[in-house]
C-alpha cells in the first residue's frame, strides 16, 4: 500500500483528450456551460467515471457526480471536484485538472482494492466560469444552497438562452435535488492561475483561504462637448473622471501593505469620438481581499472617492453591484494535511490565498474544504498558453491521493 | 445704400429647409460627404445659387461654387464659404450658416443692383467634417494645394467607398481643377461651437487665429492576467497606464495659464473583461493651442511622459500621428474690418481664437482670411441641440455684409 501511485499517463491523457473537445475550426478551445461542446465534454467525463466503476448521477442544475459507494450506510462522502466548462479560447487545465485529478485518485484507490471508510464522489459543477450564465460558480452555489435551483434554472444567458432549457436539451438536467449528497469534506485540486508558486519555485500550494470578491460597475455621466472649443475649466469630462478612479484605486491599493488587489478590466467611453469630450464612461471595478473588514474598507474608500470626484468634476456617478462574495477560510486541519502530504512526497509547499473564485468557496459553506494548487507557467490562465508541467500535475494529484487516503481512513 | 439689409427671413428659411434634407426615420439629420443626402443638400444649395443669379461651378474634388462675375477682367474674387456636409445626428447651423449666410449677402447685394469691384464667390467645400473620409477639411485642403486631388479622390471612406467614385455617382465630380479661382480674400461666417460668446454676452466674434491641432492615437501593450491572482507589483496593466496618461494631460494643461486644451475622446481596453488585467489600451489624444511653439512643447511633454511611463509600468507604448495642423493667424486688416462692422451695427464684439478646425484655416494658405463667429447656445455643436437665436444669425450675416462691401468697394 505504501507504493500506491496515481497513473500519471492516464491523467495527462484524459486532460489532453478533454482539451480537444470543443475546439473550433481555428483550434480555439471553448466549452461554455450547457452548450453542445459542454455536452460532449460531460459525455467523455461521465464515460471515464463509469470506466472507473463509479455510479454517474446528475442533479437538477446539471452538476455531474461520479459516486463510489463505500463505508457504512449513510456515511457522508468525501467530495473531490471542480468544473469542466471553460472560458472562450481557454487552456486545458483550469477546472478539468480538479475533476480528472479527483477521478484519477479514485480510480487509483479502486484499482488498489482498498476500502475507504466513506463514499468518495467526483464532482463537475455547472457553469463555474460564468461566461454564458451569471453568476459564475453557479452550480456549486446552488448545490450549497446559496441560490434557489428554480431561479438558477431560469437564468438567461448572454446568448439569450435559458439555462434550464439548455441543460435539458443537452441531456444534463438530472433528477436529484442539488445538495443531495452532503459532503463530509471537499477537496479541490486546481492550477494556481497566478505567478506565485512558479516565481518561488514551490510545487504545492496549500490554499488556506480565498479572497473576497467585490465587483461593481461604475457609470459616470458628464457633458459631451467640442474638444477644441470648450475651455478646460468648463468641462464635465466623464472620461477624465473615470481615469481618476483607475489611478486612485491603484495608488491606494499598491501603496498599502495589504494583499488587496484592484482591477479596472472593462472601460467604455461615449460617444467615443476623437474630438468630443466624453459624455459617459462606464467601467468595472474588481476588488479582492482575503479579509472581509479590509475588503469592506476598500469599498467604502472607493464610495467616498466617487462622491468627492462627482462634486469636483461636475459629473454624476452611479454604481451597480455586480457580485459580492465574502472571503472564505478553508479548514485548517485539511490544509495541514495537504502540507504533510506534500512533505511526505518530498515536495515543498506554501500556504497561500486563492486570488480566483472556485467552486470550493461555495462548497465550504456546507462542509470543511480546502484546495491544492500547482504552478501555472507565467501565471497565465484563461488563455491557450495556460500550462503546468506534467511532473507538477502528477505531483498535485499524488498529494491529493494522500489527503484523500487520510480523510477516508485508507492507511498507507 | 446705407439701409442695405440682408433678408433674415430668407436666410433662416433656407437654413431650416437645408436642415430638413438628410433626416432619417427618427428625425436625425445626417449628410455625410458625397452621400445621397449630401447630393440632395448640394442640389438645394445649387438651386438657390442659381435663383440668386450665380453661375454654379464644381471642381474635381466636388467643391461647389456660386460665382458672381463682376469687376474688371481677371480680378481675383472675394470668396465666402464653409461646408454643408454634417456629422451623424447633427444640428442645422454648423457650416450651412457660412454657405447660406454668404449666399444671402451676395443675393442682397445683387438685388440692390450694386456693382462690386471684383467677383464674389460663395463656396461649399467637400467633406469638412471628416466623418466619412479622412482627413477633415479635405475639400478646402485640396483647394489650397495641401493635398493632391488624385490622392484625395482615392480616399477610402469608413464605409469602404472611394470618395472619387461617390462624387461621380452623386453628380458632383466637376471639371475644374481645385484652386481654379484664386481668392483675393476669404471670409467664413460660422457658429462658435463653444461657450465663450454666450457666456460673455457678446454677439460677434472677430476670429483672429485658429488653434493648431495635434491628433495622436496611443497604443499601450501590457500583459493580460487574472485580476484575482496577480499581485499588484507583478502587473503590466495597459489600462492603468492609459488612465495615467489621461490624468497627466489634464493636470498639466489645466495647471498652466495657457489656452491649451487636451482631450482623450476615444478609449478602448482589451480584452475588456471584468476579471482580466487589460493587455492593451488604445486611446486618442487631441491637443490644441493657438501657438505653434507651445503646441509642440505639449507634444514633447507627452512624448517624454510616455517614455517614462513605459519604463515605470512595464508596458510598451506606440504613437501614431493622425492629424497635425499648425495654428493659423488670420488677416489683421480683415479682423479689424469685422470689429468695425460690428461696431457700426451697435454690436459688441471680441477677438477670439477658433478652437475648432474650419475650411478658413486651409484657404488662409492662399489668401488673406478671417472668420466671424456668432454664439452657440450652451456651447453645444455636433448635436441636434445646436442652436443660435434668429437675431444672432441675422446679426452675423449683417456684419458679413458690411465686411464684404468694404472688401469689394461697395461703399455705404
Amino acid at each position: 500500500m505504501t507504493d500506491l501511485r496515481i497513473n500519471g499517463a492516464r491523467l495527462l491523457g484524459r486532460l489532453q483528450a478533454l482539451g480537444e473537445i470543443g475546439r473550433d475550426g481555428e483550434g480555439r478551445l471553448t466549452r461554455l456551460a450547457a452548450s453542445d461542446t459542454d455536452r460532449a465534454g460531460r459525455d467523455a467525463v461521465a464515460g471515464w467515471m463509469r470506466d472507473a466503476g463509479l455510479e454517474v448521477m446528475v442533479d437538477r442544475i446539471g452538476n455531474l457526480f461520479g459516486v463510489w459507494q463505500a463505508g457504512p450506510e449513510g456515511a457522508a462522502p468525501l467530495m473531490l471536484g471542480s468544473h469542466i466548462d471553460t472560458v472562450i479560447n481557454a487552456g486545458i487545465y483550469d477546472g478539468c485538472y480538479g475533476v480528472l485529478g479527483g477521478l484519477e485518485v479514485v480510480q487509483t484507490l479502486r484499482e488498489a482494492g482498498v476500502q475507504p471508510a466513506r463514499p468518495i464522489v467526483v464532482a463537475a459543477f455547472t457553469n463555474e466560469e460564468g461566461v454564458r450564465y451569471a453568476p459564475d460558480m453557479l452550480g456549486s452555489l446552488v448545490y450549497a444552497g446559496g441560490l434557489d435551483v428554480d431561479e438558477a434554472l431560469a437564468t438567461i444567458g448572454t446568448d439569450g438562452t435559458v439555462l434550464g432549457e439548455e441543460l435539458a436539451r443537452i441531456g444534463y438536467a438530472g433528477p436529484h435535488e442539488p445538495g443531495f449528497l452532503r459532503p463530509h469534506a471537499y477537496l479541490e485540486l486546481h492550477i494556481e492561475q497566478g505567478p506565485v508558486l512558479e516565481r518561488e519555485g514551490v510545487p504545492i500550494g496549500a490554499v488556506e483561504n480565498l479572497q473576497g470578491i467585490s465587483w461593481q460597475r461604475v457609470t459616470i455621466d458628464g457633458v459631451a462637448n467640442h474638444a477644441g472649443t470648450t475651455p478646460m475649466s468648463m468641462r464635465q469630462d466623464a472620461g477624465q473622471a473615470a481615469a481618476r478612479v483607475v489611478t486612485f484605486l491603484r495608488d491606494r491599493v499598491a501603496g498599502s501593505n495589504a494583499p488587496t488587489v484592484a482591477t479596472v478590466g472593462c472601460m467604455a467611453f461615449e460617444p467615443n469620438a476623437i474630438n468630443v469630450i466624453p459624455s459617459r464612461a462606464v467601467f468595472t471595478v474588481d476588488l479582492r481581499d482575503p479579509d472581509e473588514d479590509r475588503l469592506r474598507a476598500e469599498e467604502d474608500a472607493l464610495a467616498r472617492y466617487l462622491d468627492d470626484l462627482a462634486a469636483a468634476e461636475g459629473v454624476t456617478i452611479s454604481v451597480e453591484r455586480l457580485a459580492r462574495f465574502a472571503p472564505v477560510t478553508f479548514d485548517p486541519a485539511i490544509v495541514q494535511a495537504i502540507e504533510e502530504a506534500a512533505a511526505a512526497h518530498g515536495l515543498r509547499s506554501r500556504r497561500m490565498t486563492s486570488g480566483a473564485g472556485h467552486d470550493a468557496q461555495m462548497i465550504a459553506r456546507i462542509c470543511p474544504a480546502a484546495m491544492i494548487f500547482v504552478p501555472s507557467a507565467g501565471g497565465i490562465s484563461h488563455n491557450p498558453r495556460e500550462h503546468t508541467a506534467a511532473a507538477e500535475l502528477e505531483a498535485g494529484a499524488s498529494v491529493l491521493l494522500d489527503v484523500v487516503r487520510k480523510l477516508t481512513g485508507v492507511s498507507p
